[in-house]
């Protein structure tokens, strides 16, 4: 099963613990992973064929603190598509001016859009099908740039849609505002003041957030499992929708 | 002024000889730089704010040889546009299910071209509206995926409107051919059976490609000013369009 990691902060924020939560995680995961950083509306995005762990690209992302607003990574276990590089999450398109990431953990059975819009799949997984699927809606749905609340709304619509044809657990942000949809496992945990150490659940490794933050700090994270063991996570509905910006959730549509 | 580097060749290849001879020519370009290497119709795309010399990603790419077939990189001195990440070339989109990569040395003046199609740009360059105007242009002229050549005729009416307003010294691919445009400074070099030793202009580095690589390899590199001594680099006529594929010159209109 793939593995989700996103981020979302109202200060830039590094993820090399949480990501190293992600990494350690993926020994059965050698299918590729990727992670994109959007930094203003500018976006690092990072992929590799290789495993988390072997990879020269993760080895260098564990060790340079790339601080970020919104982070989705993405750890794959190929089920449809092959192992090649235009299969790897996240995905990413450009719509109104903005760039949209897209990542997805679950497959999607018999699941073949009408695709008549500007958005085409580069490589063969049903992922990228389902993320060109909502872009080009998202496009017909608005003329212009919505609000993240419009945004919210318009995704509340949508992603039940391709959900219909399997599991949908999804990652989607334009830099503005983390969308995160579970359909089977999805968690999620908001750290706010006062801020405590917290213990990565698959590695001896603890990190006092207290040390590196300050008290106007607010960090969301969403994973497919939690990532330590002595925090609030809160597991998502069966095709709950949530919107964090700014750190924590929001809006009436997430 | 910003550098350009452009690589095709017939089997993946590694540019960590090239790219150290341009980021050597880079002390002068703090404001950025990025590469992007396809591999089949995948992309890897790495940029960053910092400059090519201090950057943890520039390290990482002088030491993993990522192999590649078509690699387009660019070391920026920022002219029009802040010093974000969102400025960084080179610059993607995707259209017909391919990545389209595109960089831009020189600067436009008073271009403002009519954006009405798909394609808005993220940042605020006068690179990335050219971009921009080239795809859109592009997704106008041919319903569907074209060839090659037929790509290389449209691009050959299309690249001299934005070059009516500056320089524009250019590199594009989408995966399956690089398309070399120059109005100034662009030069290229195809190396073939028998391969020799290449020495770099900037820094006291030579390579015998001999070594590396085997009689059917064809390697063709375009950069802003030729990057070895001994080897034989063809100037760009003004408005001249290259194309190369398999890392030979190819096709009736490049």
């Amino acid at each position: 099963m793939c593995q989700l990691l996103g981020m979302n902060a109202n200060t830039p924020t590094d993820v090399m613990f949480s990501f190293t939560g992600l990494a350690t995680r993926a020994d059965e995961h050698k299918d590729g992973f990727g992670i994109a950083f959007f930094e203003d509306r500018g976006l690092r995005h990072f992929i590799d064929r290789d495993g988390a762990i072997g990879s020269p690209v993760a080895q260098m992302i564990k060790r340079y603190p790339i601080k970020s607003e919104v982070v989705i990574a993405h750890i794959r276990k190929a089920t449809v598509g092959s192992v090649a590089l235009q299969n790897c999450h996240p995905f990413v398109r450009e719509l109104w001016g903005r760039y949209w990431v897209f990542a997805h953990n679950g497959d999607l059975k018999d699941y073949h859009p009408r695709l008549h819009g500007q958005f085409r799949p580069v490589g063969d997984t049903d992922s990228e099908r389902a993320f060109c699927w909502l872009m080009q809606e998202l496009a017909k749905a608005h003329a212009d740039v919505p609000s993240v609340d419009e945004l919210s709304c318009t995704l509340r619509e949508l992603l039940p849609q391709p959900a219909r044809h399997g599991t949908f657990n999804v990652l989607l942000s334009n830099g503005q505002a983390l969308w995160a949809h579970g359909t089977t496992k999805l968690w999620s945990v908001e750290r706010a003041h006062p801020f405590t150490a917290a213990t990565l659940a698959d590695e001896d490794l603890s990190v006092d957030f207290a040390a590196h933050t300050t008290p106007q700090d607010r960090v969301a994270v969403v994973a497919t499992e939690p990532l330590t063991t002595n925090e609030t996570w809160v597991p998502f509905e069966p095709g709950e929708l949530r919107v964090f910006q700014g750190g924590v959730r929001h809006g009436r549509c997430g």
